[in-house]
């Protein structure tokens, strides 16, 4: 708009102080029910000594469970003389979609992951966005960005390269993201949306590390506790925490890739949806992927969908009621790599 | 009312008939965008020679896919010539909440298993509840009620008494139920609601085998294989179909019932519910259960649960959102016959 | 409920007093935004020397516009002087739904034709309901029921004949009808409902008229001519108006009626419904009616629909959007009159 | 239905045990989100020694907020050791409402004081009332209603008598609503309305107090402090409390009734309502009551109103915004009393 | 934003290839229920020889209905053989409002013929918006956009020329305009917005036709084969099909504007508009238009609206049902053309 | 966008004419219901002989009601012959708004307070912004931004100075503001934001006084008063009325200002607030503030807020119910102003 934009929140945390301080960005709403209240964004720090500066993000979607879980343990838990450096939280960073447990925010109806680098006379996801974007990356040397499949899909738990350009730190990128110890690790580029988190932390320069945990909608006893180990283990391979408080290595997981539109089983009916395979089965393009039912009108025959390309079932559609358009199932292929 | 309480529907299919039919109840429905509309519920018979005549339900709950899935497949697959008297099919019993993906009906809100038996004068729901109650169930020997978890619940796969005071009616009900083959046999009164449709058949004195299988709003892989196998095997005990239609049974299994308030573990606060164990694991009375975190105020230690009784955890809530009141979890114990 | 079912409105008319009076029915309802207020259904009385009473009720459904704007016209036009007997006037009977613009009511979403005989306990449109079957039918020797097609259906403007047992009332009613001078008679039995006002009014003994009005939630020019016309003949048949305000008749109408299931063309599916012909025109049996268009996926053929009986297209859906059960197209076929 | 109309509740308070109990009343409610869960109706009991059996109710309307304030103190406060016979709370009895903070129920849309006396298989606001008609009036010999204006009107803090015709129970009544000590008593008859929590207790026998506390939809600082000392008044007046919990009383009120539809000032137009006077002031039938204006048609004059009995403000609508219908002032007069 | 703007979606129609092809343009859209899918905007081509590239659209809103009708049957139908040149058709352009049947965007609750030229990071009519005006319209010779009036309007069947500056070019539609063989031909500016897909269009250069056929919601027999027509001979007039696909001209158009602010009967009340004319009848500035009715007041008078220019009524408002800004009635008068 | 952008509206009021013009600025928009209707700003303007030109605003937030009413008694009642320049009115400038009751926008959910300086091809709100800022704000030397609580806020009637650093129009705001003659004034900088009106009418340089009256969604008898005099003494102040139109001033106002965030208390949890002082109380920071209690949990203990500042209760939460962020009570301290 050409205003001076500058941020209008107000922030309970003093990011120069050292020890523990837990806090809210709270960010000014007016609207009918509430004329001069607050959006309050919970934010976290943890700071001692020498070290680097890590930013840790969940609720980036508010229907995203494990990260969030993971998140607050470290903030309520954590020790601040163990850590070298700082530890930014903020742990349910679009907090109306975090307490409407929603992908997205019930105030502006938009996905925080689809509004990067926001802006600060935007509605409240994107002067949150701006926030972050604004004053706290500038700070960062890292970012971990954690995600799970949402209300929508079921995702193996993954750990997740935001791709970038420059090799140096694509591979930093890859080690950081290794260090997380999951069953497996897919470089995921949104096809190649700009407005993500991730995307816009590694333009700012910062090492990037996503993730994908289970999903459903529900809690993941197996995710969470791949994410309680695989932030503290970031954490140690940066440098931020003592080694003792990483754990030993469980998987040596290949690179994979969502390598373009044919990965995607799209639902061409309105019906419900019976898939064929369970996540991580191996499939090939062209096997029957499963069936759209017509559970109303049983005299009609389901339609049969098949998969696009060759790779392992990485992710499947948790409700049963598709629309055409919805993503069924996503196969995900052996990476091949910008680095090689 | 009062009033003169006749069907107001129109029935497509002729229950004299002999063969294979595929139609639909429908039933007028004067709303604003349809003045002179009717619900279209689906509804198919398959009549040879002499036998029983078996009702066969699925979509009374809108979000429930196994059974319905499982009808459609007899309806359109099966040949009339190897039937033993008539399989009467309302596979989407529901309709409006079948077509909504939903619990409940959008038209009316009403949960049609607390409906029965319905009013001929009533809203849709009770209208086609009155339908199945006054004139299907009078035709019927035996009534399959076929459900699954639903959204917000994900159940061990399993067959399900209705209890019933006669000694022998609630025998030959333990028998067809157990001829389901399921990896579980569940007594399940709903705390005694005498609303449901299976307490509405029994107390029309028919034979009456319910289920639940998996759920999560998801297509259970696993349930509806067990599904498409234990209607078949039920039809066959019921000597419906012949022997060679059964699949020879897999399962032996105990019955289980859930003995009142203490097995449902409640959600006390509104939060984010991370469960200790899985569905059928064991788990004592006073042991912790679960967990509600409060993602969006991460200074606020989570609430811990515990178990009300002993026996294994037969369902858990799929949504990680919970509000006050909302089911966690619930344990099955082994049943105390009433025959013994 | 077994409570005392006294009415509990306030009415502002005095229904012995001669004159002509404007006012309100006021019935409370307690809702959030309005603790102690009331529904105030309009009402009016013109009353004068000796003769019948006539209650002649509008905006039973709220998006039918011609006989409320008729009856207006009447209640602020008409010299008290010339009446012979009592005009009782509901012409909004259904006011939140009226205000609403809406076939049913936003308070309880009932379809007030739905209603009858009301509930003094009930909801809103219950409780309307019952002050019309109880207070005013009583008074009563003939109800007008003024219809329009509504939002959903275009219909041929017709006077309809509410069939009764009786011979006697039922030539009565014939003469009544035929008097209202539309281009159609039809004989409409709501499929059987007893829940409509003049089923109702029929059961009460009371001389019945009923109209369809055109609709397609328009105010047609022709059919608040014909509306206009109707109401003032039909006070004039009925001895309630001097001669000189009857118009001559214009039509000498067949009658028809709507002989069941076979005469409505009903979706079945979702899509956008193309008509093949116009209300009037003279179709058969098995002839193609229209066609039902997937405008979203152009590669899908359209699906044609076939009429069900012979006759004349009476009535058609106005929304192109179609959902299955969705009423396309009425037929109506020559009366085989009970009289004879 | 004629079904079998036991309770399906389950109650963790135990009303014969002494001491104090703070527990709930769980109502199964089988919801899309929540297929097995409970509605959570708060109940407290406080037994000790020989007394009457007195039963408190609050939240009746969701938004009315000083009576629960009340009723949960003395749950939490009060020294079981101090009591003589049963107090039984509900001080949330229409729990849904009062989590929404509506007038009722976002449930089934009910208003619980339109409900009674309820019934076992209704929706769940019908449950809860005939939980409380059913199980609770029998054993109790008084009754506390506790309302206050909600989120629409504001009225004088009052204490309510519930009119019953036996004139010995009707001054019963009037000395337990003496002893509130409220600035003004009010008979209200809620326009003759049975479906009332107090009616339905006087029908039972019980002594019944009312209250109407400000309102406003706030919590107002002088009827909190009104209503905490109203409670614990009528408590030490019916034995239940000893002496020294009562406080001299402050109020020599007159009593007022609200004498029929005259007594409301009712909105004839859509608009924005500017009253003339305070509550509390003395005005005459007549008298210009104040104004609805067209904000957004500012050329259009105003439309003023006027009183239509003698008296003083009683109740004056909070929202500005006026529609046809809503009670913009409600004037109450002095009661003629029938035991004069 | 200063994002790197590139297009996100998928197309799976090649526009180089030769024959007919039909597919989608598949656009990321990441919401609550569908994480990683996609809005299908439908997209065919037929290419053959040599020739213009003519972009034909329809479903710019999502309840005008013959142009997606005449559109599919041409995808369907038309032999790729006849063709000259490139026809690329949308028949369903805003995908998620033609499949609500509303003129506007579900997903952003945008009208897309306010949201050209798009962008590539807005909201989902926004992208789609900006893939029509960055990817196709630069491929483009000329332009089809076929609107009729929607749920509001009903509309003479006319073909519209969108005004520009440039003479030549505005000879050049008007020819092309004419060739559609409306029974009328409009300008409209849309007073001037210039967000439109014609007016966005017109600035890319292409040769530019519009339309508007009936609407009322419903699919018109007479449009829709006017539609037909016109389409055909419009691409009979541009060389892509040969002379013996098009119709003789059956209409000698004058040419018609709508000059302004006047032209349009607003308005002034809430109530129901009974209108005085029927489309196509001559009127004059100052003749009463017709009158608002007061339907739940019948004791007020109607207000009476008036023309305010010379011409003939181009449109009038469907539903009766009217607010203050609605509008009513549309006059159109003579064109006064710029080009003599 | 880059594109065209013109002021589509078309305004009835010619700004140059001497005399009384009551009009509306109509500004197209195109929704579902209405293809080609307007938003219907209503608009005034009073002008005669030589003077300041003034520009009078009400209705920014649609539920703030005694400027509106203010306004339009002076738009109808004030004889142009005493005015001396032009005062230009805009009483209900975010009309839908108004018309709704809603502080913000039902069409685009924009609050127009934080929409300045608007654009022209933006939603409605934004272009009615654009409308004032781009040509009504050239044309003014003062503006008047009459504003009121709002539903959710009850606030000292007060004039409202905003900030400017140019200490000669400071002092000639402090000036304006004074003459209002309000119980306070208090300097409020909407925490920096810059997209407020006045803000707005600063940057353009106008002489700018605004106000809060009362609020809690009502009409306040107080403030509806202070607000009628306030306006005609700011009036006589610029020299546009007459002395005579004046009052005597009443009050001799301390300044206060609203120094950050401290001053706001703000809801950490989900309940209900009870506030221990009322307006105009004394405060200390640290001092109790009220009490947030939980109705549906009896058993659990309120919890308590605290003052964060020195001050004065400025303004108090009218809903009782909280969620945690929600502004419970302002507190204002005297200001330190930057003239001295």
């Amino acid at each position: 708009m050409g205003l001076n934009a500058k941020q209008m929140g107000h922030c309970t945390v003093d990011f120069e102080k050292n020890g523990k301080q837990i806090g809210f960005f709270n960010l000014p709403l007016s609207v009918h029910d509430d004329a001069w209240g607050v959006v309050r964004v919970p934010l976290a720090q943890i700071k001692n000594g020498e070290g680097p500066t890590v930013i840790l993000e969940g609720g980036n979607h508010g229907d995203e469970y494990e990260g969030p879980i993971a998140l607050g343990e470290l903030i309520r838990d954590l020790d601040p003389g163990l850590v070298s450096g700082r530890l930014i939280f903020i742990p349910a960073i679009n907090q109306p979609a975090v307490v409407a447990a929603r992908r997205t925010s019930p105030i502006d109806d938009l996905n925080m992951n689809r509004t990067f680098p926001g802006s600060t006379v935007g509605t409240t996801t994107q002067q949150i966005a701006a926030f972050v974007n604004d004053v706290l990356f500038p700070m960062g040397d890292a970012f971990l960005d954690l995600h799970s499949g949402g209300s929508s899909l079921d995702i193996i738990p993954s750990s997740v390269i935001e791709p970038v350009d420059d090799p140096v730190k694509h591979a930093q990128n890859i080690a950081a993201v290794t260090a997380f110890d999951a069953p497996m690790i897919v470089v995921i580029d949104n096809r190649g949306d700009p407005r993500t988190a991730t995307a816009s932390a590694a333009r700012a320069g910062l090492t990037v590390v996503g993730t994908e945990m289970a999903g459903g909608g529900t809690v993941s006893l197996d995710a969470v506790r791949i994410c309680r180990r695989g932030v503290r283990n970031v954490l140690v391979h940066l440098g931020a925490l003592p080694p003792t408080f990483g754990a030993p290595l469980e998987h040596e997981p290949e690179l994979y890739d969502i390598p373009g539109a044919g990965a995607y089983v799209i639902a061409p009916d309105d019906g419900v949806f019976e898939p064929f395979h369970r996540n991580g089965e191996k499939v090939s393009a062209g096997q029957p992927a499963g069936r759209i039912h017509f559970l109303a009108d049983p005299g009609r025959a389901p339609v049969e969908l098949a998969y696009g390309i060759d790779g392992i079932v990485y992710a499947r559609r948790q409700p049963g009621r598709v629309r055409p358009g919805n993503c069924c199932l996503v196969v995900a292929a052996p990476y091949r790599s910008r680095l090689t």
